[in-house]
């Protein structure tokens, strides 16, 4: 250990991340909010005001107010190179990925922090557009950028812009999904995957694409606050970024009870993520993806949730992609074209770095 | 402006730092709560809690809890050079940096992000030292770490590690402090001066120094709580970092009908920290500290809060160093010690670089 050292890999999101999330950062910060595996912590209203009602001259009792809401709290840095690609760049990566990580919780994405690690020598220019992308984002999705923060290191010591934004949220509790999921609940995606990876793959080659394939950057609220306003199937969310969807189906199937069957029929991808993929040998499931979400949803209400999205501009390739089943547990298989079943594993390390 | 970079200098916190805020941020994000002096963000309970209530079924009064308190929300990065210097590391600053934050605006700390940037390459076990001071500063602050991420970048992009951390406070409305400053008012600091500023000078220049100097870096928090439970004479607080405690000062007299008269005798600077200041050329008014706070206070008041923050071990050292003044107006200045006056300016660019 004494010499050990973080590798590209640690920040994959694969096998290597979750070794180091749950043996190194894990024991160090134990406490009944944080969690390996959810993308925001949840945080009850009632303990939040507590901490002032101690000190307060009147007594005053828990109002329903307090204890049917939870404030989400999340945070991510954004290290994507180029800082331009296809459909997007960093801020607006910065402002998407941070309230999708409270939308997928259930939360409505309401404020935000950034704090910017700027590379001397970056153009003004540059940040300009940047800043109005976060921006135009932030103003999209009904979100406030409230406070902030900038460093600037020496010329070599960062790559351009690091921007990390946090973000805080509310959920009422009426709207939490904590149903069990189980055999028979199907798998849903709003879309095509992998083209986040691609884009950014093809800006930082350089590619020569015939159609160039755009980033799916999308802020994610609006469609999923439509659901979860129409139906209560949903049991479990999480936008598949980093390590693609193999890797969040992996985290659910995860020392559980049950498997994930995928039908590789099912599964969206454009024509030219395809080609590309096949062309320099990746795979779409295991691509970034950075306006998608994964529902589990209860067999009865999947049906339902499907033609919610798909009236969302962002949900309109929305479809079931599979199903839980009870066996092979804790694994994730997939149907293929062809008629044969392969095992859909935990990547260990990502195919793309510097992908968010 | 097409070609204009980012120089090492608009991350100093004096006049170009100033600079980038109002003109470039500040036109692109404009809201109620954002403010470019501010220390945290601060949102009212009640309309926090408002975004849900649309949705609710039953009709929910707002409670006095709610409408009593403000939530505080802050981000900081750590880019410190090096990672680990005398009396802290980046991990120890990263915790104490925002807990200030939030403790200046008179906000309990409860809650942190952490955001990591790790290059290629850093130890590990640097990292989990990293992670330890975290995690002890974080306790002894009472804050507790709920919610993280994690990027790797490739060697070369980034230097070891920088931290995100993001703060989410609750200040009670009947602690704000809103009082106009006006003459007659006193300033007060916690301790000397700069400490900070010449430890990680050392460290990275390998000063050998007789007495090193250790940084000053603590949490603010538990001597703030004394002062604001005992008093209501604090008019104004600030942790005086980047820039140093000119900064802070010129920015409190920016534009206003007030000056503030400082008294070189009075400001406690440790003599190890004023041989190297001579040496090298520094002034120590406008050096970093990670463990100090700058009050005012109304000239009523003065003394107590000054006797409050002596009974804590951050506060020993503390003293009045200077009152408001009618003129000159919008201005710093000092009586020196051999009988003159002197202004202190706000600084154009820092004198070190990455010092937090």
């Amino acid at each position: 250990m004494k010499n050990d050292t973080i590798l590209l890999a640690h920040g994959s999101g694969g096998k290597l991340s979750r070794k180091l999330i749950t043996e190194l950062f894990m024991p160090h910060f134990t406490n009944e909010y944080i969690s390996p595996l959810a993308d925001a912590a949840l945080i009850d209203g009632s303990d939040l005001w507590r901490h002032c009602e101690e000190r307060s001259d009147a007594a005053i009792s828990s109002s329903a107010v307090m204890t049917n809401k939870k404030l989400a709290f999340t945070t991510d840095s954004f290290v994507v190179k180029p800082i331009f690609f296809p459909g997007g760049d960093i801020g607006k990566l910065a402002v998407c990925g941070t309230t999708n990580d409270l939308a997928v919780m259930g939360a409505k994405p309401l404020y935000l922090s950034c704090g910017f690690v700027l590379e001397e020598g970056l153009l003004i220019d540059e940040l300009h557009r940047i800043l109005d992308s976060m921006a135009a984002e932030a103003e999209k999705n009904g979100v406030k950028i409230v406070t902030g923060d900038t460093k600037v290191v020496e010329k070599g010591s960062a790559d351009k812009i690091f921007i990390n934004t946090a973000g805080i949220g509310i959920r009422d509790n009426n709207r939490s999904f904590n149903e069990k999921i189980k055999p028979g609940d199907k798998v849903i995606i709003n879309g095509t995957l992998g083209d986040h990876g691609i884009a950014v793959l093809s800006a930082r080659e350089n590619l020569a694409i015939g159609t160039p394939v755009l980033s799916d950057c999308a802020s994610l609220w609006h469609m999923i606050d439509e659901v979860l306003e129409s139906s209560n199937g949903v049991k479990f969310m999480r936008d598949p970024t980093r390590g693609g969807l193999a890797t969040v189906l992996n985290e659910i199937v995860h020392g559980e009870n049950f498997g994930i069957l995928l039908h590789e029929d099912s599964i969206p991808v454009k024509e030219e993520v395809n080609a590309i993929c096949e062309l320099l040998g990746f795979d779409p499931l295991y691509l970034a993806n950075e306006g998608k979400v994964v529902l589990i949803a209860s067999e009865k209400e999947a049906g339902k949730i499907v033609s919610i999205m798909k009236k969302n501009e962002i949900g309109k390739d929305s479809r079931i992609i599979g199903e839980v089943a009870a066996s092979p547990a804790g694994k994730v298989f997939m149907k293929t074209g062809i008629g044969g079943t392969r095992i859909v594993d935990m990547m260990i390390a990502d195919q793309l770095p510097r992908i968010c």
